[in-house]
C-alpha cells in the first residue's frame, strides 16, 4: 500500500507560490459556503513520526478562517475521560453543523499504539476497527464530510529527518526517546498502520495516503484534497439514503396486539403496603447508591412512558433516596441550538456520568423512536437507523460497566384521561397540562405501534426494557424501586 | 427483545381466508414486476426449532410462481464446500437481478450453533457478525432486496409442538434427540441469535421477528410484509449512494508521478542467461506444485498488464511447469448473461480453485477498476467502493490458506507500439491486435492515474502487487517465475 507513497512526487518553490492564491481563496469561500450547510465537517491528521503532522495543522490554519475551526489533539487519557467509556472524549468534541474540527490523533490513535507498542491484540484491534466503521458511518449519514489524512515517510526518510532535527540546536528538543522508540518500531507501525486504513477506508469516510518527504507537496496536496471534497459537496449534495426496509408493519389481522396489551394494569398496592415497602426499599437503595459510588460504579437511568404516566414522582422517590451530590437528573425537552447542530446522540453523550455517579434521563435518546417519528421530525431514514445506533450506544455504557435501567411507564388511555382532567381542575398541577399533551393523546395508536417496534429492537439481554404498570402510582414507584435494586445488585456483584 | 413476539397475536380461518386472494394476486404481481428490474431478492427463514420454518417456505412456494425461485438449504459443510473458503458455498447460490431465492437456513446457521452448541468464542462470533453485515451491505449496494424472518416460539410453546409432534404416530418420525438436545439448549440459543439479530439488522437487510405459535399469523404476515417491501420497492427504486469521497485525484504539481514511473524499464535477460534461469524455475514450479496439491493447499494467480504486455507468453510458461490436472486458467473477457446479473465478484468465486488445485485468472476482478473505471461501464460509486469489497474478497481467499499472487506486467508506451505493429505485420499474431487496443492506447494516463491508485488501496501485506518490468520478455517471464516460487515457498512453509 505504502509503495504508492513513495515515488518521490514534489512541489517547486515557483510551483507552490502560484498555486497558493487560488487554494487559499477556494478554501475561504467553500468554508463560507459551507456554513449554509447541515456539515459538519472532519479532518484527521495522521501518520508516521516525522512527517510533519503539526507543520500542515499550522499550515492550514493559516488558509483557513480560524474563527470557524475547532483543534483536537488526543494523547492518552486524562482522569475526566478514564472516568467515561472510551468513546465519550470524542464525542464531546464533534464540531457543529456547518463547521470544521481538526483533529491530530483521534480515535485511531490509542487502538493503533496499543497494537504496536503493548502488543495489543489482534482480535480486540479488529473489533476497535468495527467501532471506528459504525462510528464514522454514524456520523456520515448524519450529513459529516469525514476527511482522514496519512502523512508517510519511508523509514529511511524517517531516520533522516530524526537525524536532522537532532543536529540542529534550535530543533534537537523536538527529537525524544520516544521518537527513537518509535521509529525501531516503524516496520510493525506501519503494518498495523495497513491494516487500520485498509479496513476503515470507506466511500463515506475515506483515507487519504500523502507523500510528506516534500513538504510543499504534502500541504498543497492536502489543501486541494479538503477544496476539492467540499467544492463537491457543496455542488452535490447527496440525497438521503432510502428510509430502512424494515418498517412494513404488515397489514395483518391481529397485528394491533401490542406489547402493551400485554401489562397487567390492575395491579395495586394499598398505602399501607406502599409506605412500608417504599421506606425498605428507599434505605436499600441509599446504601446502594453509596456502595456504587465507592466502586466507582456508575449507573444510567431511562424514564420514558406516556405523558401522565407519572415519570416526574417516580423519579422524585428516586432522587429522595440517593445522595443529591453524585445524582445529576437530566430532563429532555426540545434540544437547545447547539444540540440542533450535532447528531442527536451528542446531546446525551455530554451527560453521561463519571465513575461513581448517576444520571437519570427523564425522557432520553427514545424520543427518536417516539415523539420524532410519530410527528415526522425525523425523516423514516433518519429514525430507521437509531435503532443500530441506539443498541451500539448502550453497548458502549453497558461494556464501560455502567449500570443501564430502561424503565418505560405504561397507563391506560382511560386512566390518562382522569389525570389530564384532575390537572386541569387542581390548581398546583395546572401547569403540567398543555394543548400538546392532548394532541399527544390523539395519536395513541401511532404511538402504541412505534412503542412495540421500540421495545421488540431495543429491549436487548444488556440493556431490557422495564415496563412497568402504571395505573396505580403506588404500585409503579414501588417496582421502579425494586427494579433499580435488582440492577444495582447484579452490577455490584 | 423476543418478548415483543409473545403476544399471543393469532388470524382466525375466516380472516386468513377474507386475506389470501388479494395477498396471492398482489405477490405474483410483484414477482412479475421484479423481473424487470435490476433486484435480485433473498429471502432467509431463520428462528427456533418447532417453529415451522419449513411448512412456511411450502405455504410461500405455492403463493408464488416457483418458476422464478431457487430454494436453498444449508446444513454442515459438504467435502466441495470444505475444499474452498466458507463464503463459497453462498457467493455461488446468489439469485440473478430480478429473481429470487429463499435460503431455509443461510450465513447465520453455523456461527450460531457453533456459538451454542461448541461453546464457540464470542469474538470470533463477532469477527463473523462483522462478515456477515458487509456481505449483506455489498449486496444490497447493488441492488439487492434481502429480507430476513425470524420465526419465535417460547420454551414453553417449543416443548408443547414437539410433544404434539411425538403425541402423533403420522409425525413422530420428525421429532430427533438433536431437537431434545436443541430444547434443552433453548436459552443460550436465544442468547446468541439475539446478539445475531441485533447486530445485523440494518437498514438494507433488515431483520422480521415473527411470532410463530399461530401458523395463519406467522405465514400471512411474512407473505404481507415480502409483498409490502416489494411493491414499495418497485415504486421507489433508490437511488444510487453518491460516489465515494476518495477520488478527488488532487490538482496539485508532481501528481502525474506514478507508481509506474518507478518501475526500471531497462532490465534485460540475455538468452542463455533466460533460458538456463527458465528451466531450473519451471523445474522447482513443477516441484512445488506437486507438494501444495499433497498438501491440499490451493493458489490464485492473477495476471494484469496493459495490452500486448506478455501477460499470454508468462502464463504459458508457468502452464507448461504445472501439472495441467489441477490447473484452470481463467480468461476474463465481458461479462457473460449470467454473470451479469450477478454482483460483479460472483463470476470471480465461481472459479475458486478446491484444496490443492491453482487457478489462473488472465485478467480479473481488478478490471473493476481499470477498465470499467476508465471506459465508465461502472459508476463511480460502484468501482469506488469496489476497493473494500476486493479487499475482502482476497481477505477470504488467504484467510483460508489458499496463495494469492497478483502480478501487473508493465511496459512502455514505445514498447507497446513496437509490438502493435509487429502484429499486424506478422500473419500469425494478427488476430491478437484489434481496434480496441488501439483505442485502449490513447487513455494511457488515465489507466496510468487508475492503476497507481489502484495499487495503493489494494496491495496489502497479505496479497501485494508484484509488478513486474515487461519491456524484456525474457527478464519478465523469468521474474514471474521467481516470485510465483517463492510465494509458494512462503505458503507451504
Amino acid at each position: 500500500m505504502f509503495e504508492a507513497v513513495e515515488l518521490g512526487r514534489k512541489v517547486s518553490k515557483e510551483e507552490y507560490e502560484a498555486a497558493l492564491p487560488q487554494l487559499r481563496a477556494g478554501l475561504l469561500e467553500a468554508q463560507f459556503a459551507l456554513r449554509e450547510t447541515r456539515c459538519p465537517v472532519l479532518v484527521l491528521i495522521h501518520g508516521v513520526e516525522g512527517a510533519g503532522k503539526s507543520e500542515l495543522l499550522n499550515q492550514l490554519s493559516q488558509w483557513l478562517d480560524i474563527r470557524g475551526m475547532e483543534f483536537h489533539t488526543f494523547g492518552r487519557h486524562t482522569d475526566e475521560e478514564r472516568m467515561r467509556p472510551p468513546w465519550w472524549r470524542f464525542w464531546i468534541t464533534l464540531p457543529p453543523r456547518g463547521k470544521g474540527a481538526f483533529y491530530l490523533g483521534s480515535w485511531y490513535t490509542n487502538p493503533i499504539l496499543t497494537r504496536v507498542l503493548e502488543g495489543g491484540d489482534a482480535s480486540a484491534f479488529e473489533g476497535y476497527l468495527t467501532q471506528i466503521r459504525q462510528f464514522e458511518r454514524m456520523l456520515a449519514l448524519d450529513g459529516a464530510i469525514i476527511l482522514k489524512f496519512w502523512l508517510h515517510l519511508s523509514k529511511k526518510d524517517q531516520r533522516r529527518r530524526l537525524e536532522k532535527l537532532e543536529g540542529d540546536k534550535a530543533t534537537r528538543w523536538r527529537v525524544t526517546k520516544e521518537d527513537w522508540r518509535r521509529h525501531e518500531a516503524y516496520d510493525t507501525f506501519v503494518r498495523a498502520s495497513e491494516t487500520a486504513i485498509r479496513e476503515t477506508d470507506t466511500g463515506e469516510a475515506p483515507w487519504y495516503l500523502i507523500e510528506a518527504k516534500n513538504a510543499r507537496y504534502r500541504d498543497l496536496t492536502v489543501g486541494q484534497t479538503i477544496l476539492e471534497v467540499l467544492q463537491a459537496r457543496l455542488q452535490n449534495p447527496p440525497a438521503p439514503p432510502p428510509p430502512s426496509l424494515a418498517h412494513a408493519a404488515a397489514a395483518v389481522p391481529g397485528a394491533s396486539v401490542t406489547i402493551l396489551d400485554r401489562v397487567d394494569l390492575s395491579q395495586k398496592l394499598e398505602d399501607a403496603a406502599y409506605e412500608k415497602r417504599l421506606k425498605e426499599l428507599s434505605e436499600t437503595l441509599g446504601r446502594l447508591g453509596r456502595d456504587a459510588y465507592e466502586a466507582k460504579r456508575s449507573a444510567v437511568i431511562v424514564f420514558e412512558g406516556w405523558d401522565a404516566a407519572g415519570k416526574g414522582g417516580a423519579i422524585r422517590r428516586l432522587s429522595a433516596a440517593l445522595d443529591a451530590r453524585s445524582l445529576q437528573v437530566i430532563s429532555v425537552a426540545a434540544p437547545t441550538d447547539e444540540e440542533k447542530a450535532r447528531h442527536y446522540l451528542w446531546r446525551f453523550w455530554r451527560h453521561i456520568p463519571r465513575s461513581g455517579h448517576i444520571t437519570i434521563y427523564d425522557r432520553s435518546w427514545y424520543g427518536r423512536l417516539m415523539v420524532e417519528r410519530v410527528e415526522g421530525f425525523a425523516r423514516p431514514d433518519e429514525w430507521g437507523r437509531s435503532y443500530a445506533e441506539i443498541n451500539d450506544f448502550e453497548q458502549h455504557l453497558v461494556d464501560h460497566g455502567i449500570a443501564l435501567v430502561k424503565f418505560f411507564l405504561h397507563i391506560s388511555p382511560d386512566e390518562q384521561l382522569a389525570r389530564f382532567k384532575e390537572r386541569e381542575t387542581v390548581p398546583y398541577k395546572r401547569h403540567k397540562i398543555t394543548q400538546e399533551d392532548w394532541r399527544n393523546r390523539e395519536k395513541w395508536p401511532a404511538y402504541e405501534t412505534a412503542i412495540n417496534e421500540m421495545v421488540a429492537r431495543t429491549s436487548t439481554a444488556h440493556a431490557p426494557w422495564n415496563i412497568i404498570p402504571g395505573n396505580d402510582k403506588r404500585f409503579a414507584r414501588v417496582q421502579v424501586l425494586e427494579t433499580l435494586v435488582a440492577a444495582l445488585k447484579r452490577t455490584l456483584g
